[in-house]
């Protein structure tokens, strides 16, 4: 029997497929990225996972292989491999992937939810390699969350734990997308962060040194993004910077409810936002330390992730490991 | 070997210490209830819950007992016993009540949280026995909580899981105990509920009716606490109402937080102030049915706990069985 070296791992986006080959110290051997046909329904999408599968399989021997792995939007059900009503996937109601992918190749099949996902990763070889237990933040176009403890993914009893992004940090404050007031992903979800960009720039006095923003996307404010607002701080634009920092602590302030009812003491932030500058995590914990229960103070440390965009491919991959 | 019939199940508190002999049907078979010498330092603490333990082997016997369990205040270390800090109680810093207990009987002694002690004790005999997980709310003194995943305890990695008392619903809000601001415990817990009930009091215009809360503490607002409140809401009382609602809604939405980060759909609530009128659960289950992640919507609902002020002994017995 050949011996078993790697495992696929497929980061199921909405806007791409990420598929890699990752032997078993994460590293990743090969990979291939094709645009998501999300809008085209789930069919489209499932052959497109096929294919990427298969075109891997035309490099390295499936009978090496020890499996594929998932991460996907949506709510998962992991032991039937179900994924339902995923964001941005048009007609997608409940379609079972495992059941779907079992058709192009025997190999084991996980599926699981793509913030898990990437904690997984962080857990296993990135950030929090370190770390028995902490929560993974994914900061980015929305705020996710996974709980490690003791190495694992802890999913609650229902499989949907860890929904940080719709902790509210202010009852009377904005409307979320979910319908809460005052979700931490209303004031620094990709959308939210890039509005009130738009609406700080709008209101500066004519008089100030106009912002580095303002530059990078050639004075059409419909254009910022967090990563222009990244790298204007990155420049010292001073509303960048400040932009950030508010945002940083804003974060900070709801990590301290949720690390008061959950009890772990470590964060690892990832996602796009991620790769703001040091200043950031600074704000973020010094918010946290101020306000978390005294007992916890010294012990709260929030970290940077280090797997970038690989950690959807590589955790995907672990979830067979 | 005599048949083991009962355990022995201990409420410590700051201000009274109660023990019962509990059988396996969490019915309570005797009880005493001794005023707590919080004041005096552990020593005392201690002589006085084995005076109670040994009260009860006067009239029970002890070779029927299958052990002792005891609910305290404070940061628990379950595995060695340990209590650190329980406030209100003067000179503690760590006592192993275990390995102090053990000195006066051979039999086996578990200690826990004390409100995860009334968890346990919902859990097995009261509003939460149907149900395999649900989160028990601790509302009186102060807000705290137990989290119940598959019909146990879940402690989170360092054993402090659940303190739900400080899930903030605004940063900006008032200051609480703890340090932080805006946790639900600095809005409705009893000394802030009874102090915001006072303001509301002195500053309602001279020609309104009075409200009965003044009638019930003879003018002196001082004497405001929650039961009064309450008292003055079952009799109609349009401010009493008004402030208990305004409370019910506000735990509401720190609940939202709370089961998002969680995934558990059911709410069980104890302590002082869960006698409040039916209206405020009312008030409580709509503001978290509005706010929480529309798959939850359906599914969550809050109960009023059953086992009043004998939680904590049955619970506490819960631990040994």
């Amino acid at each position: 029997m050949p011996k078993k070296t790697f495992a696929i791992g497929i980061d199921l986006g909405g806007t791409s497929i990420k598929t890699g080959v990752v032997d078993k110290k994460g590293k990743i051997l090969d990979q291939i990225s094709v645009d998501s046909k999300a809008s085209k329904g789930p069919p489209s999408v499932i052959q497109q996972m096929i294919f990427t599968i298969q075109h891997m399989f035309g490099k390295y021997k499936e009978t090496e292989c020890m499996g594929i792995g998932i991460g996907s939007p949506g709510v998962i059900s992991v032991n039937e491999g179900l994924v339902k009503n995923p964001p941005n996937f048009a007609n997608w109601d409940e379609v079972s992937l495992s059941k779907a992918i079992r058709k192009a190749t025997d190999l084991p099949i996980f599926v699981e939810n793509d913030a898990n996902v990437a904690a997984i990763a962080e857990a296993n070889f990135g950030a929090g390699a370190e770390y028995k237990h902490f929560l993974y933040v994914i900061w980015g176009t929305g705020v996710g969350g996974g709980i490690i403890v003791d190495k694992k993914i802890y999913r609650g009893p229902y499989g949907g734990a860890g929904e940080i992004g719709h902790v509210s940090i202010d009852y009377n404050g904005p409307v979320c997308n979910c319908g809460n007031h005052g979700c931490i992903e209303a004031y620094i979800g990709q959308r939210y962060l890039s509005q009130r960009t738009k609406e700080i720039l709008k209101s500066q006095p004519k008089d100030m040194p106009p912002s580095k923003i303002i530059d990078f996307v050639d004075g059409n404010l419909d254009k910022i993004d967090p990563y222009i607002i990244s790298m204007a701080a990155e420049q010292d634009d001073r509303i960048a910077r400040e932009i950030l920092e508010e945002a940083g602590k804003l974060l900070g302030y709801a990590l301290v409810s949720v690390l008061n009812v959950i009890d772990v003491r470590v964060v690892v932030i990832g996602g796009g936002i991620s790769a703001a500058p040091h200043y950031v995590y600074k704000a973020m914990e010094s918010a946290l330390r101020s306000r978390i229960l005294k007992p916890n103070k010294a012990a709260v440390r929030i970290l940077r992730a280090q797997l970038g965009n690989s950690a959807g491919m590589i955790g995907a991959a672990s979830l067979v490991m």
